[in-house]
């Protein structure tokens, strides 16, 4: 062996002895100000109900010692940390000694006119704990909103006087706990199907069958076999007093279809009533502050009155009235609360996607890497490779929310005005293609965070796992993404028929002559050989795309017509991808048209460079994202090619500097308007190397960690 | 209100009263008989060491009681589990009386050829359970392998006679468990600037610090502050006796570098040695059956043989020596068991991929949804939906399994010609490609299937979640896998200027004429408007593809060559997107080669006819996925557009049935060649109805659910 006298070893340089990330980030802010204002971003972000977030953003921050994520513990401590999270949000206006106008949301707000208080607070709470936010979601718009919407004064007015409506005070408080009884085991893709039963008995004579026999008339509720058993009901294993049942109604010997029914699981000290049973679902990959059951009923004897007859009743003697003239409406009539269900999750899980954005691109401004001399002294954040990876999800990201802004906007509107027809058809294909698109984005965000913050994201304190879980929720739930899908490019189909898409955009201020709902699909000329980078040249681009799929479902669908059989071989094994694909581009091209508008209102050049330049980044993401799509539908192939340094040069700008047409060097100010602020709550958005110092064992010390 | 007299609502349909997800299954499979072997494309897929894979299959399926997963469980507990899943793994043998050549893995495989035998056991003991196997790769590879590789008889011989390698056997047997301390708080992405120090001190003298001093000589290991902290130390928080600990070696005031030594951490009773200190990492997203700890070390004094000295010595008097020059170069030769480990992790991550595909397959020929008539009739693979969203899945994983058994020979072959020169260049650059593209596959792959079976793949007892936790840890576990794969073209792009890239293709029997080792870069011609659904046409795409990103990659580093800070440029700002899609292609056109081999070595028309299916879906997908860079390479644009409808043909194949060549129909058949088995181990790979229903709090019941 030779030693080697003519090489001396360098020391390594490590970070200079007084570094911190704490100093990293107020080098990076220093270096990187923001040329526009993320205050002002956030105002359109938020979109509505800014005293509302403020002061439940306020109270979550307030009350860190609760809400500060908890991870090393058991699955009953999970559940009833997340049930006196629900409860302290319910309850934070009684001690001010003010009613209902103080509280952060009431099962009245639907019908007030102000869902958006709502969907607000969903956002808001989901920031926190996506569990406590799953839970509130079923007890205000699952359980509460029904009871509410399908329920008359007989069920608000449980427990109370007749007209103050106590039953629905005690669900805004959360002293009475719901949960949501659809889902069947073998019927979660195919509800009208269900075989639970609710068949109506008479005063001791009946046609029942057992324990119903001999009592005052009213509704023995019954699970035939396990296929039946209703899954997944949160709320349900633990905290749930009533359950808002789904079953076949049966009634002198005839079937109606379905119908909700307000009944008692537990009694007021939480023993399980005979004729339930109720068991635990167990450990689940995310959301385990969540209480999931399996509910059977054994001939479970219910009241007469237990029926929420806003829209169907039963006589004492068993005679059935209802407006609705087939069963199948009468389903789709009680099963309303899914489509505001569908607004919940986009808002839950759209904060979530802000939430891991905000995590990443700060803790990106403190993790130093290689530099040029070899020395690790370069925040991740200048890299290609980051600024790639998130600025796209961030453009992503503004899409979706001012897609919901736009889209709780029409329903909101849509509510007020009642609720039906052509208009409410529209609103119908809106929430069916918003939510999807919402979770999608905030999926793939999640994931690519993950990667790219590195193994630190792995540790559950940083959030990642959490959120990881919360998106494969969104997923599924209140419809598989791909069946709402579908269902919007169906809806879609349908108002084409009838010439009536236009009022997809209705009231939007949108200009959509180019879209769906402004042309006729026969004629989809090529698109001319224009510039991606421009607005003019994405607009028509967008709208080619959005034609071109739509014209290719509708001919389809317009082939089949008339045969049964046909129309769904052309749904179900032919153009099922075409429908899917219809629905993005619609989502896609909104989500454009909502980008420009915003840019259009900014109060200030600045802020209108700031709008323009993400904009131009998600559309010319989206187009290299879906290159066969766009190319089918006419963009030049030249223009493709160019789509990479384009993205390139939107991301980089002009060089290290923070401009507003340069996103990457800006992703801290852009993230900024996300607004997350102290509820980042994960120490690489703070000081991780002190909390990895501070010998918590991975979990938050008290106090949590300061954000950078 | 009016009562609808002219609509007599249907009963229910439902399922038939006796049906049962094992019926649907077996009518499935009535219907849909393979038409070629399984076991032959089983065979091809595991590749290598058939006999280990059937053993290994064999023990885990028969040990059920202790492999079966479990869920609601504590910390301590998974981690003692995970351990004594390992244990019962190592001691298998031993009851039989075997000697080590019983035992399923050893650390002497390496040096012994028989590197495909660690490999294949860990892709089999992922499938049971994921933290068991990471416990496994960390002390066979990492520990094992490093202190085999870089240690000498006095490391081999620790606790024996000379000569015998009893420290070897301890490890084999898990009697000695051991962790490998590279990883520093800061300097995860820069590990070569560690800051950890191991300093040389004679006896009695010693020019370092404290209790190092008055002792014999040896070496005084250091953190000197949080930055330098041992992070996510595998086997460290409960189980590991040893640590393989990097450091800065220091003798006579110079620095030489990093280097590995063997060091106690823990007693023979398990107590924490003084000089050491070790902090729990607590909960992750995944793997928690992991004991990751934080490590950290004051004035922790060694002896002098605690040095694993293949490479590198110090004499009594402190005196260094080693044929390496620089502490670069030996820093790459003490962590060369990072790039077997990359290996370990495709393989484990590989059989992640193949048991969710093997779940989500089979639950959707048992789960029905929606029929012609609207009853629940229909089982969910029949559906476009369902096929087009795991059929291309399925060709993926099937390319990553054969690129792994490409890439695992060539590995073996290098090792076994002595582990330098270009064609180990060759292999680096291979491991670097083969582990981001595995993990890329199988994270989608995960992502996907839990999408599309619903509901039921968030219940933990159906693996998705652990999986889900598995692969995020193997994208940044043994290198970030944006990180390797700019490595991989860097390395690809030195070839090339040498002249040696053909070395990629070594004794493949690969054509790679048209590849980066078999053309001038600087032609890159149009491809002709060729037919994509060819293998002509795929070969002649993937291969321009691949040369026109290294021709840039190159041409841009050529650019840059002599000047440091524009090569760093280059790399980080303005070319790290090429690079990482350089590397991609490069593993997909290889994968290809591999696909082709594949049908070039079946032995009858129908397997040979169901690798062609596979093969030319996998191609068109990947073209689908990546258009824009296909596009650029010069396929036309014609033939993009055509990529939607080819892929719909290779998946939909002539109908309903099951030929080779319509993909979709025949899933069940094509994940049947995965050999998962009974390890599937998931209630929905199962009669999930019944698991529903047999009130196990979301738990395996003893004995588990029988998979179809």
């Amino acid at each position: 062996m030779v030693r080697p006298t003519d090489k001396v070893a360098a020391r390594p340089r490590g970070m200079p002895p007084g570094w911190t990330p704490a100093e990293a980030a107020a080098t990076w802010a220093r270096s990187h100000p923001p040329p526009f204002s993320p205050r002002a971003l956030q105002a359109t972000l938020d979109g509505d109900e800014h005293d509302l977030r403020r002061r439940l953003r306020a109270f979550l921050t307030s009350h860190h010692s609760l809400f500060a994520p908890v991870y090393n513990a058991s699955l009953p401590r999970f559940r009833e940390l997340s049930l006196a999270r629900l409860v302290a949000i319910c309850r934070a206006g009684e001690g001010a000694g003010g009613g209902s106008d103080e509280r952060f949301l009431s099962v009245r707000d639907f019908a007030a006119g102000r869902a958006s208080r709502v969907l607000a607070a969903h956002e808001i709470a989901g920031l926190a704990d996506g569990s406590m936010a799953t839970k509130l979601t079923v007890q205000f718009n699952l359980f509460g909103g029904t009871v509410a919407r399908l329920g008359t004064a007989t069920h608000h007015d449980v427990g109370g006087p007749p007209g103050v409506g106590a039953f629905l005070d005690a669900i805004d408080s959360c002293r009475e706990v719901g949960c949501f009884a659809l889902t069947e085991a073998a019927y979660g893709n195919n509800a009208v199907e269900m075989e639970t039963t609710a068949t109506f008995v008479g005063g001791g004579s009946g046609g029942g069958s057992g324990r119903g026999q001999g009592r005052e008339p009213g509704w023995v509720i019954h699970t035939p076999r396990p296929a039946a058993a209703k899954l997944w009901i949160t709320n349900g294993a633990c905290h749930a007093g009533w359950a808002v049942v789904f079953a076949q109604l049966e009634t002198g010997g005839r079937r109606e279809g379905v119908h909700a029914f307000l009944v008692r699981i537990r009694d007021a000290g939480g023993q399980v009533l005979r004729g339930v049973t109720i068991e635990d679902m167990g450990v689940k990959m995310g959301n385990n502050g969540v209480d999931n059951a399996r509910l059977t009923f054994d001939h479970l004897w219910a009241p007469r009155t237990a029926l929420l007859d806003r829209f169907s009743s039963v006589s004492p003697t068993g005679a059935y009235f209802s407006p609705i003239p087939t069963p199948r409406t009468r389903f789709l009539a009680v099963a309303d609360q899914l489509l505001s269900g569908r607004l919940c999750i986009a808002a839950m899980i759209l904060g979530t996607a802000k939430l891991v954005l905000t995590i990443s691109t700060t803790y990106a401004t403190t993790r130093l890497s290689v530099g040029p001399s070899g020395a690790s002294d370069t925040p991740l954040l200048s890299y290609q490779l980051q600024q790639r990876a998130l600025a796209p999800l961030v453009a992503r990201t503004y899409a979706a929310n001012v897609l919901n802004n736009f889209v709780k906007r029409r329903y909101s509107a849509a509510l007020a005005a009642g609720g039906s027809g052509l208009s409410w058809a529209a609103v119908v294909a809106l929430c069916c293609t918003v939510k999807p698109y919402t979770v999608a984005v905030a999926a793939e965000t999640v994931t690519v965070c993950r990667e790219r913050v590195g193994g630190a994201g792995f540790l559950a304190a940083n959030r990642f796992g959490d959120a990881v879980g919360f998106v494969h929720a969104g997923m599924t739930a209140e419809g598989d993404n791909a069946v709402l899908r579908a269902k919007c490019a169906g809806v879609v189909v349908e108002l084409m028929g009838k010439g009536q898409a236009g009022r997809l955009y209705e009231g939007s201020g949108f200009d959509w002559s180019g879209a769906v709902g402004g042309a006729r699909f026969s004629s989809v000329s090529p698109l001319p050989a224009g510039d991606v980078t421009s607005l003019a040249g994405q607009a028509a681009a967008f709208a080619a795309r959005e034609r071109h799929l739509f014209a290719a479902a509708a001919a389809a669908i317009a082939a089949s017509a008339g045969s049964r059989s046909a129309l769904y071989e052309t749904l179900m094994h032919t153009h099922a991808m075409v429908l899917q694909r219809a629905a993005v581009a619609l989502a896609e091209r909104l989500a454009l048209a909502a980008l420009v508008a915003a840019e259009a209102a900014a109060a200030s050049p600045a802020d209108r460079a700031a709008w323009a330049a993400i904009r131009s980044l998600y559309a010319l993401d989206a187009m290299a994202r879906d290159a066969p799509g766009f190319l089918a539908a006419g963009l030049p192939p030249a223009a493709v090619v160019t789509l990479d340094a384009a993205i390139d040069k939107v991301v980089r700008g002009g060089g290290t500097g923070c401009a507003p047409s340069g996103v990457g060097p800006c992703l801290a100010s852009y993230v900024d308007a996300f607004g997350v602020g102290e509820l980042t709550m994960a120490p690489i958005g703070g000081d991780w190397l002190a909390f990895s110092a501070a010998g918590t064992d991975g979990e938050l010390p008290p106090g949590g960690v300061a954000r950078m």
